[in-house]
């Protein structure tokens, strides 16, 4: 294992104090945790939670900020972060508006960000969650009933947020999330595993010329393993099982965000993006807006995932809104 | 070799394809070229052209916008650009006001940029160049006479672009400029190399627990190769480098660049920015700001770099001016 680490076993505080370190302007760490939180939170507001296991940077901490997250729950790597940590960030976000919780789908998340809600719900705070299950590769996974939640992940952030900093309740945040949740589809590959500092070696193994096709963003497996191909063979296929599942008219508008999961050289995300635009342009879908780059990474993960948003009015006006945050900014 | 491309031989094509359709609100190739431009220029302002080979991604196309480039000429994968591609760059951007060229101190960038330059000096178009050598690794190099440039260079567009999109004249803009580059001292490291393409092989190998310090972003030597030790160790020794090289004093502050070369994951750019900032305050001096992600890569590369600007209150306003490009957003 060659890594850009210390102690294998601190992985999370020394990242956390770091990125803390190199944007003070918008994050701090809430004290005792590893709940990353606003430097200047708008105030009343609807105050929304992400998080989830670390090794996804620069989700979730770094899309805290203007217009997207209040806060982050950072557990360890690929591991859920514990309910405590959860209701914490929660009650140090919330100023009586109530608190959406952004969980992607996995069993861990979902059975602690729950148990937060619960604890937190006690003390009267009002909380609302969504779901995120964006992946089509695969239903049920290693750590997943149902579908898993992905990079799609990232337009939830970016829709609830908008639609939080606007002043809105917290029932017409969970809507737009709602909507973005069903609105969103993704599916990725990979070229090579990662490895969990900890562990100290690969999850998987892939052969020299072979990728794997809808693994998950643990390592989790996909579909199925073949040869690699073209990079225009690769996008046609998740294309088409993206488009397969979700209806999108002749003259509707999509946001295409193209995520790297660590490895993957822009170049390499440009060259997908070419084919990934001919194919929504040859079915007369329009692109609204494209977001290339790494958003939900696996550690080290050579390969890609795609992401399409249908859009509304709502929706575009939402995706358009600013946003100011170390990990993603709009203008 | 596993790629996400599809012919070796029309990567820069494919991906230059890939970037336009993905940004037509900032981007748009000059036909017949390979030369983004902005798709929106500001008017009645001094032009700002870089470029230099590809596989840098996003650099330099991805800085093309508002407050950093007006154009970016694009050469093949780690191939300095044609006179006549820059020539056509100038020509299509310069508006009476006069160009910039911020070059790579590479020996191939430099000739074919001067050679534009003095075609585009015989056409009446007034030319200023600013050659960037912020690498402190090696003086000379495989491709280099002097010390190479490296990711500091992003600096150098950022604060030349706030200059000219101020209004300044040419003078005034190469100033500021000149002045980047004499404040501006970086040195990276690698653990792997990377694979050009069209040559389909590694064009360095690195022992299973082996770095390489002070390499440049095409994989030429550095001062030596060693065991891999720790994140702390690999940043202390860097940054004693940038350092001993310029006079930084007491309560002076500097902007930060952690910059990683392709395969690093950001959550060892962050642990790797704990050290620098740690270091940084150890002798008091003060973070004005930090970027942290992929801005100069070298392909798959994993490592990375750090460049240190030191800053007075011009160079810091111009910083802080805002820019809005695909690669780099500044509010």
């Amino acid at each position: 294992m060659k890594k850009l680490i210390n102690n294998p076993n601190n992985v999370l505080v020394d990242m956390l104090d770091g990125l803390t370190s190199a944007y003070p302007e918008y994050l701090k760490k809430l004290d005792g945790t590893n709940v990353i939180l606003r430097a200047d939170k708008s105030k009343n507001k609807v105050s929304i939670i992400s998080g989830g296991g670390s090794g996804h940077e620069p989700a979730h901490a770094g899309y805290v900020g203007y217009g997207m997250l209040d806060g982050a729950v950072c557990g360890e790597v690929f591991t859920s972060p514990t309910p405590d940590q959860i209701y914490e960030a929660i009650k140090a976000t919330d100023d009586g508006k109530g608190t959406l919780l952004v969980i992607k789908n996995y069993t861990g998340d979902v059975m602690n960000f729950e148990m937060a809600r619960e604890m937190a719900e006690m003390e009267g705070i009002k909380v609302e969650e969504v779901i995120v299950n964006d992946d089509v590769a695969v239903e049920d996974s290693l750590y997943t009933a149902g579908r898993r939640g992905i990079a799609g992940t990232v337009f939830v952030h970016k829709i609830s947020g908008a639609k939080a900093e606007s002043g809105s309740t917290l029932e017409d945040v969970k809507r737009v999330a709602d909507k973005t949740v069903a609105n969103v589809r993704s599916m990725g590959m990979s070229l090579s595993s990662c490895i969990v500092p900890a562990a100290g070696k690969a999850n998987f193994v892939l052969g020299e010329d072979e990728v794997e096709i809808g693994m998950g963003i643990h390592g989790e497996p996909g579909t199925h393993r073949e040869k690699i191909s073209s990079a225009d063979q690769i996008v046609e296929h998740l294309m088409n099982k993206i488009l397969d599942d979700i209806t999108i008219n002749n003259g509707e508008e999509v946001a295409v965000l193209i995520n790297g999961l660590g490895s993957t050289p822009n170049m390499e995300l440009y060259i997908i993006n070419k084919k990934v635009s001919e194919i929504l342009e040859g079915k007369k879908i329009r692109i609204h807006r494209t977001f290339i780059g790494e958003f939900m990474t696996s550690l080290e993960m050579a390969g890609f995932s795609i992401s399409i948003l249908k859009l509304d009015e709502e929706l575009k006006n939402l995706l358009d809104a600013k946003a100011n945050t170390p990990g993603f900014k709009v203008f």
